[in-house]
């Protein structure tokens, strides 16, 4: 009998078990800090909420509730999104969304009708290792754009074009989280935004645009973040958003929008995929969207989270030796730390461990996987004193290692 | 600007807008009895077990079931389905089991990790069309095999798997449903499960066992329904289950059991497609299978849905015209009709809608949609005197177009 391996299809290839889940189970034990997945806090979750909300859906509407739903998604929740990002400088109609399993699903759902195998599709570097991974299971070239301050850099983006148009080739779509970046934080100026379009223009690509983290900005004006989407007059962007990080990644809902014509083949596909999104778990959604709830509470998450920014921010000046550097996001949940070119955030990864703090090491994060000295830390999880004590620690770890070396 | 049609990757071709979706939309009136979807009975979801459940676990653990969840799925999940497994004669380690969005996206995870653009999947013909959408998907070549009262036939398979030989190509997998099939309701023999297997061993495909419907025996033993996977002495057999039409669809839980390395592939992939399971809605189901509520309930609905269906085997006998055939399944949700030859059940369709009646046609349940006088129907969805009065109305339309004609 040939073995299972021999009988995986080629695109197994490109599906990495992962470095990180080595660590991160390493780093399961009781005692550690974890700065490490991009876990939103749990105290903010709305359990009370929703343990009235889904009583009284279910002993109303158990019947309706509990049956196969759209495959489209909740006509009252498309409705919501499709005012959430009117608000947002997004004009939809109701036909150019699609209820998602989380952001994630949409990245799934945008390689599976755009990609073929070794079409090239432009990411930034680094970016979020789950979008990455969702392009290569469809057997996607990733061609990395190195990322700075205000965001991706166009220099780099119109040399691979050109590079590209002289193979006679065209990227299928660029991927980029323009608002609050995972992993480095970063936000793309509008300045970007709009050249950005006009290159898409020009070389005639689209752009998926995620935006998990738009709403969770920490002082800036609402006009710094507008989407990409907003200025897109073309239908040239496929925009992601998510409900994990402002009520729950557990309830797993997000969206797409886009052009029709892609989101009913996004509609299609996904009926063989998983059917439909839980009509239950939308129903509550739209409870906590429209009884004020929802507004309510993100702007308490925003709260929260900008003081543990701060507080990461601060105990990195105050513990972090020499040589170390770090991004200060405006908004989000991660902080992009660079070592000393010396260190490799793998092998400082077992020592932090040991001092009971963990992190997410940047290596995957970039495309090529060419850069070992950076790490990303989440300061959405825990609260600020414990955000104090992980940095202190990973300070010292980081000493230690420069010490030692 | 290149039209967004223009840009779609190859394997779009294989995703249908379907004609049933078409059909489906022009039944969708005020008095249509529907014999259409394999809807469960939604009088019998339980819907103030999981208010109460829900409410309680939120209040009690709301900060873990509201994070992200692990995407293998809940260990106690798990642990449920071995033992469950167990008792129909399964035998496996929480290692080759993975919780999955309905048994839909095990369907569509074999797929991903098996079939490679141009690879033959076997498939009975008829077969489930979300399956066949989902091997479609992925390129995938199908082969239809005949199927008759005790399942698919086996000379048409060793026929196939010879002519495959010849071009020295090899399936990557048959795919069954056989248990209660969908569509026609037939059970396999249990003899010919063992020869099936013995095929797959001289020929070396696996086997992919939907059993979605196996607990919704009438009136057999155990014995007659036990899975092929229970007969698998060589890890052959990737196991697909489902709580949709014993709990609730909604819920979109279900699971795949199979060969370690391959369930691990299928966890990476599924990281990437949708992250993890609800686990919320696992915790729920975790509840409703320890206080002993399931087995109950899966008593209930095996009443229910015998009830009904014998009200439409009762009532096709009393309304149906001479020529038209139609299956008599031990379980399940559905029967199978077989209209005579000159009558085309698509055209059928909107006279019976005219009568306010409604089926699936049975053309896209063919993988090679040659036959067109068949349809299916659902006896799970209504109750008994909606069933007789559908069908009447359905011998109505039948015989008008055998007088037309």
């Amino acid at each position: 009998m040939k073995g299972i391996e021999e009988r995986f299809a080629r695109r197994v290839l490109g599906m990495k078990g992962s470095e990180i889940r080595r660590l991160f189970k390493m780093s399961m034990k009781p005692g550690v800090i974890s700065f490490a997945g991009g876990l939103p806090d749990p105290q903010s979750f709305p359990s009370e909420e929703a343990a009235e909300v889904l009583h009284s859906l279910l002993r109303q509407d158990g019947k309706t509730l509990l049956q196969y739903g759209s495959a489209r998604g909740d006509t009252r929740l498309i409705q919501i999104i499709q005012k959430r990002m009117h608000q947002r400088g997004i004009e939809t109609e109701p036909e150019e969304i699609l209820i998602t399993a989380g952001a994630q699903q949409a990245m799934d759902l945008c390689a599976r009708v755009l990609v073929d195998p070794g079409d090239t599709v432009l990411v930034e570097s680094p970016s979020f290792i789950g979008a990455l991974g969702a392009f290569r299971n469809y057997q996607a070239r990733l061609a990395g754009l190195p990322m700075e301050q205000s965001g991706v850099r166009l220099e780099s983006l119109i040399k691979v074009l050109k590079n590209l148009q002289a193979e006679a080739a065209s990227p299928k779509y660029l991927y980029t989280i323009p608002n609050f970046h995972n992993p480095t934080g970063a936000i793309m100026s509008q300045e970007k935004r709009r050249k950005l379009l006009k290159i898409a223009d020009e070389f005639d690509f689209l752009i998926l645009e995620d935006d998990a983290y738009g709403d969770l900005w920490f002082e800036l004006g609402q006009q710094e973040i507008l989407p990409i989407k907003s200025l897109d007059k073309q239908q040239r962007v496929i925009y992601a958003g998510s409900f994990s990080k402002i009520i729950s990644p557990g309830i797993r809902l997000g969206w797409a929008a886009g052009p029709k014509e892609l989101i009913e083949k996004f509609e299609i596909a996904r009926q063989v995929v998983d059917v439909c999104p839980n009509p239950l778990i939308q129903a509550l959604v739209v409870r906590l969207a429209e009884d004020g709830y929802l507004n309510q509470h993100i702007g308490e998450l925003r709260e929260t989270y900008r003081l543990r920014r701060d507080a990461m921010l601060a105990a990195l000046e105050t513990y972090m030796p020499e040589g170390v550097c770090w991004t200060a996001p405006k908004g989000g949940f991660y902080i992009w730390v660079t070592l000393p070119e010396k260190l490799d955030a793998s092998e400082l990864f077992p020592k932090a461990v040991e001092k009971n703090v963990a992190y997410v090491i940047g290596q995957p994060f970039y495309p090529d996987e060419s850069i070992k000295n950076t790490l990303r830390l989440s300061f959405s999880h825990e609260p600020e004193d414990m955000i104090e004590e992980g940095i202190r620690r990973l300070g010292e770890a980081v000493k230690e290692a420069l010490t030692e070396d």
